[in-house]
């Protein structure tokens, strides 16, 4: 098959966008900015589901579901909140359609059938969630409330790609309510670490585990955790988010509880999500020029094994073989695909699998029939080699976990060699043109010098880090104090 | 705990109602018709879906996820389907609201952020899918295209109830494309056998399997096949349908595909879902004025354990016993909660759990501990036994699919008790009222007479049944020759 992708080298974005057409990922719809996530992309994201799910659940919550509309009314409560989703929402005003009395066979909104009240398309569910979670808390009793949603979000975007931004898109929102302030937090940052946990072993993407700057904070949290992995471009990329909500929401939607000690107070509340934003992570951290490089956790199909023959009588005889091991690596857990088409020839087969990512190829032809050998392709650093045939039962798990663990370190590698201390600005912005990636930089703390620099360099804090130790220093733009170095970046 | 239950008896609507909030499966919103499906009934739905999704994966098919709005030029281009839905759709306007100048504080939707064409709330898919289907299918090597969705569709309904009839509910569409029509009739049965299969397996429930008459068939489609089955107040329920739609939609989105001799022809297409309804059905098919009988193979917890103690000693040792029983059913896959709140008493326990519908309680208290044994509570008959605490291992998986097959048979008892085959209209009109349930009677076939059953008794034909004998008879309110029985009741 003929690929025709451009190189990362030469057009990173277009490079991006056309791997995920091509790999079978994504495409865009006819609906201004909404994607269709097509069978393939959308099996990798269910991986993803499921080994989050199961972590929420370890973690103790449980999935309800909320409406996917949120009456005006509500929407507004907590302002700032509103506020911040406010310019992109899409509004249902209307329920009814009828014929178009001017166009036959067309039909038109029925301007009988106007809502009294607009509903907001979610772009977020804290609204109609703790308007709902009034009527589950009155007592310490009934808390915590760990609840998570999977669902999908509308927030109008003008400027759309694939996964990384779009008008509609798939993600989880957990939202709980503690006792205390410090439940809250410790919740808060308890699924961060589920976020990097899952970044880290599954999406094999190291990350950054920081907080925002109060600039950047989701609106109506009182501190806004994140974590950021970096492209292959030198970009980075916000992978997951957790918000500590202190008592905006119990405030604006009236949500109390009795203490054990008689009192009433309001309660606390945290908010968390991924989405399908992560599908983008996956793609540009990893993948090369020939393709998608899928890490083995997260790949539909873990292993492909192309037959190359002469005549029926050979497909048979290597058949036999090939349904034998595919079905003691399934017996592993494994999943196996025998692509056995006899419409396409083995290099086009190669390619394509290449193409979506596989990590391991397995080839056998006549010659390894006489040997029992079998040829092993990685798709990760495209080594080749032959074996023999009875080992594959052991070697290739063993295999998928050295592909996981090398895309990981090669990613951590990455972004070791992409992650530069930095304390003048003009080198500042000499790197963030030739060299990009992470920069750690003093910062005075000012919203104001934060804004300078995202204005004169398109560089934004991605987060101060949790780890970072304390310093001392001075802004690279003010000269002003700081005591420790905060992560800049260009960003998706 | 105080249940408050309506008796099924008196008010077999309130007691519906009354159980699906107070067992936590649902409750109604802020958003007019709109539901919240607390933790406890979205387990079960998670279930359900896990169940279902196995089981289209196992024929084939393949998840995707396409755009939750449909451009109005999209929506109206299968003219039946869109005329079939107009009346119900919320319909997009706008992208945009902004602080409201008179409303300091508020928010309204910005009249500059109109869109120029409005946006359909999806209420079924196959517009959206199909127009995206042109793109996929060129040639007969591109199909059978087996496609499912999970998502959440909008209806808006005037009189909703929860689960039964929601303005959003929760659902999945299959959308597929094929070749020939037979292939396509094929699919479409083969969909319908599929969900037979997990009503009678999974949720217990006895259905019959038919086909739609054309006054009910789904907009779009030439042929509507559903499961029907009967819920305990006699009336009947419609748990799933499968659609053959012909070419319909191939024509109005230009779907064609060059054949293996070198033409071009439209492909065929089916659709078939099933949604939360599902849930209803669940609830309305089993339970009783205790609460939920949930059929095991469903019940989120399948087995729950309460202990009788004095005493922080006493209860120690129980819990010793009980957790290593916990571990070993757990080994099999069996669900056990050991309830040890000590802010409830037993009785309480009891009657919640009973409440929740767990298939099997086991309670061991002092004199349990000093005889080894324990009491087993079956939820169904209500049974209570004295168990050797040591048989429970072995005693209880079996016990779970003897409460499966018992509930099955239960429904399946009750539905041929209320099962008659009629011949003459006073009888069906007497019988409606006096002993409502599925009622077999001769049609002939019009939908004028069909419509006019409708209007007098509001029963209406469930379906014409797959496995009905041919029988000559006489239509029983026109006199008019007949060749088979059809199934009519009064339906939710
Ligand atoms: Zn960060
Ligand atoms: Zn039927």
């Amino acid at each position: 098959m003929s690929k025709g992708l451009p190189k990362r080298s030469e057009d990173y974005s277009l490079w991006y966008n056309e791997l995920v057409k091509k790999a079978g990922l994504a495409e865009n719809s006819a609906v201004r900015g909404c994607m269709v996530i097509k069978p393939y992309g959308y099996a990798i994201w269910e991986k993803m589901q499921r080994v989050l799910d199961d972590m929420f659940k370890a973690t103790g919550h449980s999935n309800a579901y909320f409406p996917l509309f949120v009456p005006k009314s509500l929407f507004e409560a907590e302002e700032q909140n509103a506020e911040g989703f406010a310019k992109e929402c899409a509004v249902v005003t209307h329920y009814r359609l009828q014929n178009d009395p001017d166009k036959p066979g067309k039909l038109r909104v029925d301007p009988n059938a106007k809502l009294e009240e607009e509903l907001i398309v979610r772009p977020t569910s804290e609204a109609i969630i703790w308007s709902t979670y009034k009527g589950w808390i009155q007592s310490y009793r009934d808390l915590p409330l760990l609840i998570n949603q999977w669902a999908n979000v509308v927030r109008w975007e003008m400027r759309t790609r694939l996964f990384l931004r779009t008008a509609e898109f798939l993600w989880q929102e957990g939202h709980t309510a503690h006792a205390t302030a410090k439940e809250a937090v410790e919740e808060t940052e308890r699924m961060l670490h589920v976020y990097a946990d899952f970044a880290e072993n599954f999406l094999a993407l190291p990350v950054v585990r920081g907080k925002k700057t109060p600039n950047e904070r989701f609106a109506g949290a009182l501190d806004t955790y994140c974590i950021e992995g970096l492209m292959q471009d030198g970009k980075a990329l916000q992978a997951g988010t957790s918000h500590f909500l202190g008592q905006n929401f119990a405030q604006a939607f009236d949500v109390k509880y009795a203490t054990k000690e008689g009192g009433l107070e309001y309660v606390w509340g945290t908010s968390w999500g991924v989405s399908t934003r992560l599908m983008g992570a996956l793609v540009m951290a990893h993948s090369d020029d020939e393709g998608l490089v899928l890490p083995p956790k997260l790949a539909p199909i873990q292993v492909v094994i192309v037959p190359i023959y002469k005549g029926e009588e050979q497909l048979a005889q290597i058949s036999e073989k090939v349904l034998a091991l595919k079905k003691q690596l399934e017996a592993k857990g494994i999943s196996v695909k025998f692509d056995d088409r006899d419409t396409e020839r083995p290099g086009f087969k190669f390619a394509e699998w290449e193409l979506k990512g596989v990590p391991v190829r397995i080839a056998i032809g006549g010659r390894d029939l006489e040997n029992g050998t079998a040829e092993v392709a990685r798709r990760d650093t495209k080594e080749k080699t032959s074996q023999q045939f009875d080992d594959l039962v052991n070697l290739v798990p063993a295999l998928l976990d050295e592909i996981q663990a090398n895309i990981y370190q090669r990613a951590f590698d990455f972004r070791e060699a992409n992650t530069t201390k930095v304390d003048s600005y003009d080198e500042f912005k000499r790197l963030l043109d030739e060299k990009p990636g992470f920069i750690l930089a003093h910062w005075d703390g000012t919203p104001e010098t934060e804004e300078r620099i995202k204005e004169e360099t398109k560089a934004t804090i991605r987060c101060i880090a949790l780890d970072t130790p304390e310093e001392e220093g001075v802004d690279m733009v003010t000269g002003q104090p700081s005591k420790r170095r905060v992560y800049f970046a260009r960003a998706y």
